[in-house]
């Protein structure tokens, strides 16, 4: 925990920046020179801007406007809605750069299955507070997470001020208690944080949970009112494997488990074939895709996730970007650049997944993929106020003709300066108010040899799907 | 031209750093804490490092290494060879972000080509020092240039400090002056700035030049000790197209023109066949191919460069970013990432194309593409003192259990601290000594909207392969 106090949650005002603009269709915009007036972590206003001195302090704006609040100088800089990250499993920071150049099975069965079976509560809070300080540095400020030790992970997020949906992990090897103890970490923590924490249940995936199982969840989501976030058809080989084993796909396994009847959100999906459209279609309202380009590269996977099937069949794509120890970053820009590049080459066609379009897919996209469409992914009166600022003056992204074409591809995590979430000041122009950066460091650093060593032969699950 | 001094060229120490070994195969490694001694633009010793005080002065070095010498606290840092960009067409960073969402053609025909008819030699100027800022500030210490007014961006790399090859783009639609003058500019320039810059004809591809012009420049090649620069086998349906028109391939011409005898740096090559491959492996010593793989995704080409079969037959592949009207960016640390990524994919083998292998091509791989092999592209006694100095403390990179894998998947072109070119400081701690970039940027600002009119109907060349 810092031994800073957090920047107030009541009012903040951030003048004279320019503002994106991401309709639910067409071109994205900018709006230049726009106030954004925030009161109790929403959006009331985004106005062009009044007066304002050189110095910075604001003249000639209402007295009832400004009280309390907070003032940032925007000018300079472009404000984004907070980035979102649709699949991750933030904990495993700690284990970056510790299974290169590996097979998929020997990623899971040599390296990262091995790792996890060393994990305790205190190595996630660490890895989840790590990894909650490297999002804010680049502007993430929403995540979709699926983990082990969840109470971990949200209290990190309670305490960083970040926005998170959590999902924990489970496999049926690990019996019935701990299915119930799943059930319990939604009860309470759904809507925790003050409204910013919510939960989905996380049974891994078809593959290491069974029918049975996946159908106990769905129950208790519809009971709950929370989705499932899942991993499915992770690649084609996996959909094959299943119709050999069984004679569906798994994506049929979540339609006739009730898991998307319940709203799922699915991660991967570079395995879901024609036949699965119409079932993800028929729940297109609870149900999304999130797509994680980089690792499916580094795991040479082919065929990619087909989002332009999936868009065209009015199902959800986000873009997320897994874990680190597959990533190596959680950074979304990274993440979001690789959406329009692998998807303009996997259908050959360099016009579509445009610029407006990929903001769009991991903006408006991540929102619904997490259900929070009412609440994130656009700076508009009476979203929360999850606000990035932008700094896009260096020599990579000059002369800025679009400012819309850098953030796609010029821009990097470093350009963020200043992150808000739910109208609290999470960085303040790259000096981060809620994380004791130093400290933590030097706390996961003394975790790794240990969390490394797989000398046991342990691990949390073998891979066979 | 910056109103700051250049650091001086004569005496450096690095004293403390880590140092990124490369070797010709086999794993690469990471020498702890050690000393960099340069002298005269050479690096005379890399060396366990001395006692260092705590203040950063040097203790306990024998005088006449010290004597005159600039000492860089290295400590906490990585130091790597300088990156090289081995295909790039600097200036072209005017255009950043004006030609997204188009076909191939259209991005030619519709968009660069008439936009390169507005250009001027003061914008060509301008543009070169602007793209020197952009390598200098992400670690790119060389790179292999193509376009017009070469004269310009030799000045600019002259001044700025970096090392480049400088092709003067040529089509012969510019007729025989223009060719002279090329051939006019190999003679005054290579071997410039100290010999710092080299220069490679640059005939611009073999469907815009004719194997007359193509015979006639690979002639002035030899005569002058230089190599050939071209754009050549694109795509596949340039090969097609070559093949339907003249029934040999891009490559054969560039053999059967004398092209690859003299010596070729072949760009992008995504359409070179299997025919190609003894043609290439001929000229192997003096023959290598630039990889430049976002490009290739923005456009959904497909197939990519066989970078595996290229290697496999003894040919060099080196990587680069292309133009930044196609790329957005100069940053290598961005192209070398997705060299390993989409030939993991390419092949579909996630255990090829390793952290180490990704980082050789891009150093040693990318020297011998310009033939500077001898001078850089490692960090050894002997070479030329092309030193990056890179922070891998941020959190995106932490914890650090393996540098190579970080330089790889997790490092940013912001993590870059420290730059020294042929044992010139040229940024220190983030601050650009030969650059005025504040002016430069308001410099390039002020040209925008006049390199960017169409209205004219105006191109360079048309685009029909």
């Amino acid at each position: 925990m810092s031994d800073r106090a957090p920047a107030s949650a009541g009012r903040l005002l951030v003048t004279g920046c320019d503002v994106l603009r991401v309709p639910p269709e067409g071109e994205c915009e900018i709006l230049q020179a726009r106030d954004i007036v925030v009161a109790d972590g929403v959006i009331q206003d985004v106005r062009p801007t009044q007066d304002v001195r050189p110095t910075g302090t604001v003249a000639h704006v209402r007295p009832d406007v400004i009280d309390r609040s907070d003032v940032i100088d925007g000018r300079g800089l472009l404000a984004v809605p907070g980035l979102i990250n649709a699949h991750t499993h933030s904990p495993m920071v700690l284990m970056r750069g510790a299974a290169e150049d590996v097979t998929v099975e020997g990623w899971f069965n040599d390296r990262v299955w091995p790792m996890e079976s060393n994990l305790t509560a205190a190595d996630v809070r660490t890895g989840a507070r790590l990894a909650c300080a490297e999002m804010i540095r680049s502007g993430v400020t929403t995540f979709a997470d699926h983990y082990f030790f969840p109470e971990q992970i949200a209290e990190a997020v309670a305490e960083t001020g970040l926005r998170a949906d959590i999902a924990p992990t489970y496999f049926s090897s690990r019996g019935q208690e701990a299915l119930e103890s799943t059930v319990r970490f939604a009860e309470e923590w759904h809507g925790g944080a003050e409204g910013r924490v919510t939960v989905s249940l996380g049974p891994h995936a078809p593959y290491t949970v069974d029918d049975t199982d996946l159908r106990t969840l769905a129950g208790h989501a519809r009971r709950l009112g929370v989705r499932t976030h899942i991993h499915a058809a992770e690649h084609l080989e996996q959909t094959r494997s299943s119709l050999e084993r069984r004679g569906i796909t798994p994506i049929r396994v979540l339609h006739e488990t009730g898991v998307l009847d319940a709203g799922a959100l699915i991660a991967h999906g570079c395995g879901i074939v024609e036949d699965d459209l119409p079932l993800l279609a028929g729940h297109a309202d609870t149900t999304a895709v999130a797509y994680c380009p980089k690792v499916y590269l580094k795991h040479a996977l082919s065929p990619l996730t087909p989002v332009r099937d999936l868009l065209a069949a009015g199902v959800t794509v986000a873009v997320g970007t897994d874990g680190a120890a597959g990533h190596n970053t959680l950074d979304v820009w990274e993440a979001l650049r690789l959406v329009a590049l692998t998807q303009k080459q996997a259908v050959r066609d360099a016009t579509w997944m445009t610029v407006s379009d990929t903001l769009r897919l991991a903006l408006r996209g991540g929102a619904r993929a997490l259900g929070l469409q009412d609440r994130i992914g656009a700076l508009e009166p009476g979203m929360r106020a999850d606000i990035v600022l932008t700094d896009l003056s260096g020599a990579h992204c000059r002369p800025l003709h679009d400012p819309r074409a850098a953030l796609v591809y010029s821009a990097r995590a470093g350009d963020v300066r200043t992150v808000v979430v739910d109208g609290r000041v999470l960085m303040c122009d790259g000096r981060l108010l809620t994380v004791d950066e130093p400290t933590l460091l030097d706390e996961a650093d003394a975790r790794v040899a240990r969390i490394l060593d797989t000398s046991h032969g342990r691990a949390v699950q073998h891979y066979d799907p």
